[in-house]
């Protein structure tokens, strides 16, 4: 048990700055009898200036972790491992299992004639297909098949599963889910589907069909449900989306040409709890600092480049995963001066947001790019 | 002065049934020196089962107006008709210049090199182009250029100007605006511009590289004005987004393959009063009638067919126009086997949602389809 | 038929300024013949610089109505007249039985034991209660009991039925509809109940103990109707209310002390399409002129002052009913240097503001005070 | 370091079934290297069927904590402490000095002309008096006096401070913040008024002037922060408001009487991540047992009873506080067969209601009653 009750004094007017004494400690013994404690004494640890990220900046080279996944498809089934999955453990979380904040990554191998069994969670998920031909999923009875770099939802409550056509090839994509987040607020329910596979219920690839034009909508569809309809983003039309915007628009000082992945019925984030964006550097582009409340997972899905994440410089490539933590500088660059580089992220903005806790900083001196340390 | 007060009576327990008598008249009499009347003399008038249509069903064929149309460009210039526009009068309607309830709707046609004034106004506009090539408008200083069958927005409150470039054609577009319904709820303000021209503030089609992307939207776009971001939904992808839904999709039973123009950002109509669909019969195809509250303004924008409107069969094509009026029975046919045919409308749909009174009420006999009269 | 097309001619730049000549009404002749017209003809009459209200402003004295209401006791029975109103008749909107702009409103007159049958419609109804005592109302099963100057809603699609306790006495209350407004948007549905009569299904008043108490809402109550769950509004806390915030608030210089009645489960207005306020002169108090895009029907609740509506001047006391018609500047005065008086108002500004027309402009010259004509 | 990984094994298809072996330590070995882990050795901790809470039920007697409470007046000077607060610290919840999940709250003290300094932050607070006279806060330059029982929020960035009139009494009163929550989200910002002090910049109580009236709202106020514009609740019309209910309401099987505190600008919560509300038992009354994803913080307001939660009763008088964890069972009953009994309640449901994430179960088995361990 601590012995010290005052490591946490400040001399700020406002701020509680109160020393131990015998009459003191004493007190504090009693409450600690009562199941209480002063306030004070933990005052300003609990109350910081600013926030305190716990996680560290990280970066995941897909060189070092493809050879690893791959071989998992040796060393377990589906059916033993429930998913084939490898996670990206950020060293100070990995109690909660995330690869920064309350965000969980992993990158999920399957083979050929694989299908992993049907479930559903109250934990929202996403994936980014990173390699291989033949993917596909299946989100309450509409099946999809993904290509690489495509973006697909399984939201929350949905059934959901996935596999690889028996003509397909090995594939590997990223899993994004809010599992860490879920737990912490121990709102976590988890289901195997009775049948351990659901039906297809609707034409594949349905939800593009019916979502995925622009300015569009089916007439009277009413859609309640709480994320987003279109369930699969192409890549294909993402990067014209990204070519287009750029064509018109000089780019964020801090994101270059920067979209969000949206819900068509609402216009908002696709789910209620995560977000996802893609964004393109032009050409040698570089951008500025800024830092936002919430975590982003990023993954390299176009060219090279590098990122600056609380003054540490990280170098990546197609397929590279990295990550910022909550309240860190961070500023991007393109490697190449001849070809635009893009990347894919996800993030818990939407949870920020709807908890009106966003915020976000320019970094203001050295023109807005941070020493590198 | 109308010398019966019992006209309107019903058996009906629950309606007003009163008969005339010396005592009542006398009464009437009095009540009328005062500024009021006896409801129950007009409640069974005022309060109807159900809406009483005050328009007519109307088509204007193409082959006729044009002619009309284009003479006009010899008869005034932009600067003396402010417009070069002909309107669609409805018989029942000429006294608010509405094409069927409380819409708008005239052909304006425009010459190589001309250019109207910018102008604004509390109504809300749309275009729908129909032929000629080189039309612009400018819509707050996003210019955008128009082809056959884009569709374009100049919401409430926003300046705009039009005009044909040099080494254009002659143009021939449909407007359709609120206007009679602003004059009914006396809320209209109009304004020419100081200038007469405004400045064109942003890349060309801007908008539609920004907003036009399907689930995707500009990061950090803060949107907060009541019409779509995206002012023009262009005919191309529209068609394509047509072709993809019916090969998901087995139809409406009433409008066949039928979408909304929406708001991207918002997912909801492209203004607060008006909004635009855009519907597909397949070869051969027929629909069921229904009928809604609410008043429609169909142009055929590719094939042919017919519709039967309150029993009457009025036959179309490309470019013909027609309307129906509310609560009036409707349903549509493919007139080919081989081709689809596609209708763009207009209607007040989302006024009539905004203010809870919107319904749909299906024919249920005889198959769904009405006896032709 | 008109003819002349020349009526509407304006000389400023980018208005209509077309002169008949031959060549042209010949061009008119055809374009009839088309069932279409030439937008510049009328272009000037249906786009006016502002709102051009067809209203005019009224006032009807109770003294003068009171007498003539009472005597329809005599006359017509609640069965015979369906229901025993007399409504108000503005001079220029007689054909819409309107009393300003698309608002109705009448006087209904009960006797002790009488009860009018049930019946819903689409139009919107409220009351504000005049005289009497004994008075009800059933809305949907939510019997109400009704004092004076207490203001009820009976919302679109709701079956209601009014009438007045066998120990109660003559009762008149003012009905406020958007029956005009309806009709004109041929938007009207109309149904007498099966039983003439409805069942009571809730406590009397339960309404008001569900949802009438400050910053509480029943936990768990998911109200997903477009009207206030809150039916009764009752004046004692209503005026209560006035006074409280007449302490710590200087007042509006348009509309001195001025508040809402507004749904509790969104705080926005009691209905679609017409809402209701209440406002409170001070001793003495007299406001500054503004205009607004929306029609307001008031009546005197308590003490007495006068209205400038449109440079003209119109002193009321209670239970006198006035007209302000859109965009006409009024202002108001208290009459008494000693007493409060209070307006009770509605209005079809939720209407104005759903579809994105309302707009309000100060009187800006002669420090704020029309004329007086 | 955890020398297996097999720990968490099921047999259920569908969950995670896989046996540590040599081949597989090896892997697990070079994953670790990678920054990375088998998803298979931990995904049936992260995903467990049902929420598994950390915290435990807790009661705090006011008998207990009023002493020590107390004593802090002559330990500690408001200047010293920053606030003079004992906390409530849940034993499974030290580290986050949480009561229960991530919610925090202490007791503060304060003598007569003792004022704490002006500061303000994310988190988001609220307070619940529990005694004493002339307590005040000010909330942004809104002064509000504090009596027994009101209900204050200081909300997300609004400047606060807290202190006792000169003529007042010694004052405690119950903190509510979601300070643990906003930390776990890394989302903390903080800061201590320039001056110490902020003025006072409207008349005393002027919120609950304005919005604190039923149905009604300052007409044309335009409140677009995302919490209440009513500051303060106060608890005699909050308990008239149960009373009136109570009326007309037979009870929640699970919470009695039961009302929210709502915005009344929305008529939802008071604030984006915390909500409160308020609950009675009748005389004898006993509810049936449920459970929710969401923690609770319970005080007694008035009267007394029992709850019993997960099995364990727990007896409550006047002042005591509770905690109720997420998804745990719990009943609560009214000891007196006399007198009514009343629970104010904080909680974390709005922040589980924007995530997604709540959900409620009854417990069906014996009739509705948990068997106490």
């Amino acid at each position: 048990m601590n012995t010290r009750f005052d490591s946490y004094r400040e001399t700020t007017p406002g701020r509680a700055n109160v020393g131990d004494s015998p009459d003191l400690l004493a007190y504090y013994g009693r409450l600690s009898e009562l199941g209480a404690g002063a306030l004070w004494t933990v005052a300003n640890k609990i109350e910081p200036w600013q926030p305190v990220p716990h996680s560290a900046p990280m970066i995941w080279r897909y060189l070092d972790l493809r050879e690893a996944v791959l071989r998992a498809l040796k060393l377990v089934s589906p059916e033993e491992a429930g998913r084939r999955v490898i996670y990206l453990a950020n060293p100070n979380r990995q109690d909660v299992a995330a690869a920064v904040g309350w965000l969980y990554s992993g990158l999920q191998v399957m083979a050929p004639g694989e299908c992993a069994s049907s479930h559903r969670h109250s934990a929202s998920a996403l994936r980014f297909i990173m390699e291989g031909s033949g993917a596909f999923t299946n989100v309450d009875g509409h099946k999809m098949t993904l290509g690489r770099n495509d973006f697909v939802l399984t939201p929350n409550g949905t059934w959901h599963e996935h596999g690889v056509a028996e003509n397909g090839t090995n594939c590997i994509w990223q899993d994004g889910l809010d599992i860490p987040l879920v737990n912490a607020l121990e709102a976590g329910f988890y289901e195997v589907h009775p049948d351990l596979r659901q039906a297809i219920s609707y034409p594949i690839d349905e939800s593009s069909s019916m979502w995925g034009s622009p300015g569009l909508r089916p007439a009277g569809a009413d859609w309640q449900r709480r994320y987003s309809p279109l369930l699969k983003y192409e890549w294909e039309p993402t990067y014209e989306a990204l070519c287009r915007y750029a064509a018109v628009y000089d780019g964020s000082p801090f994101d270059a040409i920067h979209m969000d992945y949206v819900n068509p019925a609402t216009g908002g984030p696709v789910m209620t709890t995560m977000g996802a964006s893609i964004q393109m550097l032009r050409p040698g582009e570089r951008t500025r600092a800024h830092r936002e409340v919430g975590n982003f997972v990023y993954q390299c899905a176009k060219g090279s480049g590098w990122s600056i994440i609380n003054g540490q410089r990280y170098d990546w490539s197609e397929r590279d995963i990295f990550v910022v933590p909550s309240w860190t500088y961070h500023e991007h660059g393109n490697s190449s001066q001849t070809e635009d580089t893009c990347l894919f992220s996800f993030h818990d903005l939407p949870a920020m947001r709807a908890l009106g806790l966003y915020r976000q900083e320019a970094l203001g001196e050295n023109g807005g790019h941070q020493p590198i340390t």
